[in-house]
């Protein structure tokens, strides 16, 4: 089947329309026409080949939203007409530790959803920048949003799976004090999501500038993380601190903040190392520092139904594919509230 | 009360014998003649000033043991005659969320047993280095080991608890393989202790030459951690790894070894900072880098019994007091297997 994409050819290429071919759907199979599909920063540095081992033509996307048109003979969960997303995994190899304990994620053999070793044409996977996709119904996941919100839960395939993963994971809820470093596509829903958790949220953010917006958000408390002061009235409190921020920065200021047991988790990884964190930081308070990568398929689910619950989506602007090249432009410059979604629609003109 | 102590002017000094007075005792103290007094890698670090803050005179030790000799009026859990212990920590607040649970050794006021600022005099407190010692009933622990046994338990005081609440902490036990990298003075406890809980023991060592005496202290496999293939057959296998080298060296070696959710632990601090360990691998497997200090009493009275029931001791050279700066040097060398232990006796010599 032939789909019309957004990709690029090289890496120091603009992004352009292109045809992508999608393989047959299987008996297992799901076909999806894709209506939304958001930008995430991994977007960037993947098909501008700022990461290793980039395969071209280039399309990205991992946070997938659209209506089923076609299911395979096996097909047991999803119908014609259903409305699903596909985030950032469309395969493993089911049958290891991580995939029976639902945490496909740390599968070894994980297919990412662009930029991996497929069988299908042109041997590594192509992402959602693109009309239509077909995938294992095994890693599609049913929405439960009304459909004109549809839009604004494609960014939780990736940036909130990614953040709900370690806040459920390390227990944020009612009486846990959690912080959210950064408040960009991620942060933004991580200060959203320990919200909704029950969790006393404190955003820490270097810009004066976003304190009203994250309160807006749902933080309880705004930290300028410039400010020493402020930064010390918070020490040794925190159960929960998550980073976001992929730049290389002091995490010495953040574990000091945490109390006994406490725990830093990155999910952001910079492409030169932080400053090397103090042993006695960890030691003295028995704190962990910790990374997590997206999130396994069920609790995909669990994340997106906890959000059609309570009503919650990302904060979007809406682009044109032919948009997109810019839009990374102003993505670069953090100018961005807080994710942008293509609407796939704009394919077609 | 005089007591005969062995100590220091000056961190420039040789550790000589010398008088220093004990407080009288107290309601709820417990007065102690210490037989024996495990020397600890801190000791020398902290009585030739490469730390920070040492107060002179300097007397370390804190892997005490003795007899009761007096008690209080309103002590109740020793009597004279009972054999004792007193490990790293003398006093701390006891009303503290840490105190409550257990955890004095993380209490913000944790008063450590040489060093730590008290109302005694000359205003701090002095170690175990000597021939009486005088501690609130709170901070003392019961010796159920043979008497002939007491030499060699005077390491668990410090070395034992310092792996052993990591290894309870993260579950060390059946079913689980645990590394324990550098065999010294707290990794041949971290062996012995980790082995005796029933889990899988694999020892790292850089030194060819240990292998055999790994296996001995009750290691299942010995890894020479310079060899690159031996490290690679056990990559992402590891549940916890309880890491024991204070020297600055490379963590991703270990923790690319550590299964999903697999644990470093920390125990020992470098006096400069470790290579900056690499993101990429606390994200993919949901790793965690952590540190652990020392251990709360509960717990290390949990270890003292369980070690007791098991005949589990430290193995050590026992040498007189006028031998500790000889002693000192040769811990520099790493020549100790693997424990010094002073014989309170000699003082009187």
């Amino acid at each position: 089947m032939n789909t019309k994409a957004y990709g690029a050819y090289a890496g120091d290429q603009p992004l352009e329309p292109m045809q992508i071919t999608r393989r047959a759907s299987g008996a297992h199979d799901v076909q999806i026409a894709i209506a939304y599909c958001g930008v995430c920063h991994s977007d960037i540095h993947q098909v501008r080949a700022e990461w290793e081992g980039t395969l071209y033509p280039c399309v990205p996307g991992h946070e997938i939203v659209g209506r089923v048109t076609a299911v395979g003979g096996q097909v047991k969960g999803y119908r014609i007409g259903d409305l699903v997303g596909v985030g950032c995994i469309v395969d493993s190899c089911r049958h290891c530790d991580d995939c029976e304990s639902g945490l496909e994620n740390y599968c070894d053999h994980m297919v990412g959803t662009y930029n991996f070793p497929t069988a299908d044409a042109p041997g590594h996977t192509l992402g959602g920048y693109a009309q239509q996709i077909v995938v294992h119904e095994r890693y599609v996941l049913r929405i439960r949003h009304p459909q004109q919100q549809l839009a604004a839960v494609a960014p939780l395939l990736c940036a909130g799976i990614t953040t709900w993963s370690p806040l459920r994971h390390w227990n944020a809820g009612p009486g846990k004090k959690v912080g959210v470093v950064g408040i960009g596509g991620l942060g933004h829903m991580g200060i959203k999501l320990a919200h909704a958790l029950g969790a006393h949220v404190v955003a820490f953010t270097t810009s004066e500038s976003k304190r009203e917006a994250a309160k807006a958000l749902g933080a309880d408390e705004v930290v300028v993380s410039r400010n020493a002061e402020e930064m010390a009235a918070h020490l040794k409190s925190f159960d929960l601190i998550l980073n976001t921020v992929a730049m290389p920065h002091d995490l010495d200021a953040f574990l000091t903040l945490l109390k006994r047991d406490g725990n830093l988790t990155l999910v952001g990884a910079p492409a030169s190392a932080h400053p090397s964190p103090n042993v006695f930081n960890l030691i003295m308070k028995r704190r962990t520092l910790a990374g997590s990568m997206i999130g396994g398929i069920p609790e995909t689910q669990e994340m997106l139904d906890f959000c059609a619950e309570r009503d919650i989506v990302a904060d979007i602007e809406l682009i044109r594919a032919d948009e997109i090249n810019a839009a990374y432009e102003r993505m670069l410059k953090g100018d961005v509230k807080y994710r942008f979604v293509i609407d796939i629609a704009s394919l077609d003109a």
